[in-house]
C-alpha cells in the first residue's frame, strides 16, 4: 500500500491529466477540503467503481471562507488523509498551495445567480462565489469527465450544477448520498471541533429532519407547522441557535407552503462556535 | 470551394471538438460576431498556419452590448461571412442561437476586475462581463488550443488573458496586429455604419495615434501634452465626441504620465451615431 504521490504544481496537475485524458482515460474527480472521512471517501470509491482514473484534490480554499469564519482553525491532517486514500489504492493527490491557487494579481471571479442568494448564500456572503471560483479552476487543471459532490451541501451542488449548465463545461456533475454516524449525524470535518456535549446535542440536526418526514408521512401538508416542529425539537438544545429551518423546492431552493410533493429541508444550526448543516428529501404519502 | 457547414448546437459543437482532440488534432479557435473583414481573416490565416483545425463561431453576443448600444443593428450577414470563410478553406463554423448560448433559467457570469474597470469597462458598463463570460462559454464547447483575437480591441485581449490565466485555463491566448485600411482606418465591422462623410472624419483616430507617436518621437514625454494635442487633432472635426484619449501602461491599462518606456494609446471617439475604438503601442526614442 503505497502512499499517494502529492502534486503541488497547478502546471504538473494539467499536464497530468491532459495526458491521461490525451490516453483514453476517463477521469473521475473528487475535489475536497481534505480532513477526510468516510463521506468523502464513498465519493472516491464511486469514482473508482465509474471511471478509470481518480483525482482527489485536498485545497483549503481561503476565498470560501468569510470573515469570522473558522478558515484559520479549518481541520488540517494531509498525512491522515493521505493514509486513508492510500487504503483506496489513490496513486497521486493534488494538493496545491495557494499561491498557485491564487498567485499576486488574481481578479477573477464566477457569480451564480439566484441559486447561490438564499440559505448559506445569505449567512455566508461570498461564500457560493468562492465555492463556484475554485471549482471551475479545478476543474480546468483536472478536466474530468466525471466529477462527485455529496447531498451533504445540498445547496453547493445545485450551484456547481448551475454554473456548469450555464458555461458548457464538458463535466458530468454526480451527487453521492449524505453518509451519517450510526446514530445519525452527517459526517463533516467540522464534527471534529464539537465538545464531547455539544457532539451528543448534535443529533438534534437530524433528529428535526426525520421528525419533518414523520410530520408529513402522518399527513401533515402546511410546511410553517412542520418547520415550528423541527424548530421546537432543536430548542430542547438551549444553547442551539439556528440559522434557518427551511423546506424548499429541491431544484430552485424556493421555500414551499404546502408540501404536495417532494421536498428538501435544510437547516443550519450553530452549536457553541460551530456551526453545522445537514439536509434531507421529505417525500409526502401517495395519496 | 465549397461553402462551410453551419454548426447551430452547442452539444454538436462540443462533440465535434472533442473527437478532433481525441484524434490529437491541435485546435486553433477564431472568436467573432460575424460581418467578418480582413482583420478576422488574418487571425483565420493565423489559425491555419499553427493549428490542424480551425474554428471559427460567428455570435453577436446579445450580453456585451448595453442599453440603447447597437445590439439589434449590429451587421449580420452569415452569407457573405462563409463565402469569405470558404475562400480559406474552413470546413465548418460554429454559429449558435441565442437560446443555445443563453437558455430559460441562464444565470452564471464571469467577472474580470481591475483590467477590466477604466476605459471601455467606464463607458460601457457590463461589456466585459459579457465578453468574459462568453468567451468562457466558447472556450468549453470548442476546447481550443490556442485562440486568436485582434489587438484591435485591446483592453479586450488583456481581460480575456486575465481570465485565462486566473483560471487555469487550458488556452493559450494569441494576439494579432490590428489590419487597417490602406488610409489607415482600424478595420472594424462598425465601419459599415458610417455615412461617407464620417468615414472620411474617421481618419482622425489613426492621424491622431500616428500623432502621439511623432511627438514622442520628437521628445515629448509628457503625456498630458501628447493627449492634449491628440485631443486638439480629433476636434478637427466638429461632431467628433471624445470617450477618452488616453495613454496608459500597456500591461495595467493605468494612465502614465511620463513616457520613459512603451505605452499603449487608447481612445474611443463617437461620430454621430457610431462609436469607434483604436489603439496603437507608442515608444520613445532610446536614449
Amino acid at each position: 500500500m503505497a502512499m499517494p504521490a502529492v502534486i503541488r504544481s497547478a502546471q504538473e496537475m494539467q499536464s497530468r491529466s491532459r495526458q491521461l485524458r490525451q490516453a483514453g482515460r476517463r477521469i473521475g474527480f473528487v475535489p475536497t477540503m481534505g480532513a477526510l472521512h468516510e463521506g468523502h471517501l464513498s465519493l472516491v470509491r464511486a469514482a473508482k467503481r465509474e471511471c478509470d482514473e481518480v483525482v482527489v484534490s485536498i485545497y483549503v480554499n481561503p476565498t470560501q471562507f468569510g470573515r469570522g469564519e473558522d478558515f484559520d482553525r479549518y481541520p488540517r491532517n494531509l498525512d491522515r488523509d493521505l493514509q486513508l486514500l492510500a487504503e483506496l489504492d489513490v496513486p497521486w493527490v493534488f494538493a496545491p498551495t495557494d499561491s498557485e491557487m491564487y498567485p499576486a494579481g488574481f481578479d477573477t471571479w464566477v457569480e451564480v445567480g439566484r441559486i447561490a442568494q438564499p440559505w448559506e448564500g445569505t449567512f455566508r456572503p461570498g461564500h457560493f462565489r468562492g465555492v463556484a471560483t475554485v471549482v471551475l479552476k479545478l476543474f480546468h487543471l483536472v478536466e474530468p469527465d466525471v466529477a462527485y459532490f455529496g447531498e451533504k451541501d445540498y445547496q453547493q451542488l445545485l450551484v456547481v450544477r448551475q454554473m456548469v449548465r450555464d458555461l458548457n463545461l464538458p463535466v458530468e456533475i454526480r451527487a453521492c448520498p449524505t453518509v451519517r454516524e450510526p446514530d445519525g449525524l452527517a459526517m463533516s470535518s467540522r464534527n471534529q471541533y464539537l465538545s464531547p456535549r455539544e457532539r451528543q446535542d448534535a443529533l438534534v440536526l437530524y433528529r428535526s429532519l426525520c421528525l419533518a418526514q414523520e410530520r408529513v408521512s402522518a399527513g401533515e401538508n402546511d410546511a410553517r407547522a412542520v418547520t415550528a416542529a423541527m424548530r421546537e425539537l432543536i430548542s430542547s438544545v438551549p444553547y442551539a441557535q439556528v440559522d434557518y429551518v427551511a423546506l424548499v423546492d429541491p431544484e430552485t431552493l424556493e421555500e414551499v407552503t404546502i408540501i404536495d410533493r417532494p421536498v428538501q429541508a435544510l437547516l443550519a444550526v450553530r452549536l457553541g462556535s460551530t456551526r453545522l448543516i445537514d439536509n434531507m428529501r421529505i417525500v409526502p404519502p401517495s395519496r
